[in-house]
């Protein structure tokens, strides 16, 4: 599944968007885990535009629901998600996306999101930021 | 992170749950990851009683939408997940479970929920069930 990237088949693309079970408000959570080391890096939503985008061009495009914009994963920070496979889970309301992360995954400027775990009777940060999240966003 | 499972502190299991930032059903997605292979299993959803219950227990325990109440993972099929530990993202809005899951975690009886994916040019199954469904909810 390492190959360079090509676009999704339209057939193939429409097939997968027409299993999808979006939610009342048009989207579905992704899971985006590094293909080589199966880190899990974070989640984000995606609504149909946005998985049609990343299927086109590989690059992971996500819907914030913030800002109500599709998110194109690296625009302001640099720390974009290339692509390497979508997969579709058992009841079609869940996408699990294999993607090589440029750099950090998460705004704080860590790898991954999921950094805050119960450690003897606390809730602690078990990682560190490898980048300044200042500079991340200073571009 | 392999250590025996041990009940979270009250303090640390209040911190956390006040840390957790629910939906307006007050439900939050939950990803389980088998904790030595990295493989990503399934997404569900939780609840505070639910979050409560598998740091008290050690045994995952989910919420079920379309039951509306908690369903501990494996009660019908036997496929039970033990925590080893649970992350929170940075947002307080998904938690990433990492589990030692007993056998196979996907109703279809495939290991994990994410069978699913574009090969050529079509949608199709990426896995086979290593176990029989039906078999699963029999007992």
């Amino acid at each position: 599944m390492n190959a360079p990237f090509s676009p999704a088949a339209p057939a193939a693309r429409d097939a997968l968007l027409a299993a999808l079970k979006f939610d009342g408000a048009g989207l579905i959570p992704a899971i985006a885990q590094q293909h080589d080391t199966g880190e899990v890096l974070m989640m984000a939503w995606m609504n149909a535009a946005s998985v049609a985008e990343t299927l086109t061009t590989g690059r992971v495009c996500y819907y914030s629901r913030s800002r109500k914009a599709l998110w194109r994963k690296g625009e302001s920070s640099g720390q974009v998600q290339h692509l390497i496979d979508l997969r579709l889970d058992c009841d079609g309301d869940t996408l699990l996306l294999l993607v090589d992360q440029q750099g950090v995954a998460c705004h704080t400027g860590r790898r991954n999101c999921f950094y805050r775990a119960i450690r003897d009777d606390a809730l602690v940060n078990i990682a560190e930021p490898l980048m300044d999240p200042e500079a991340l966003y200073r571009k």
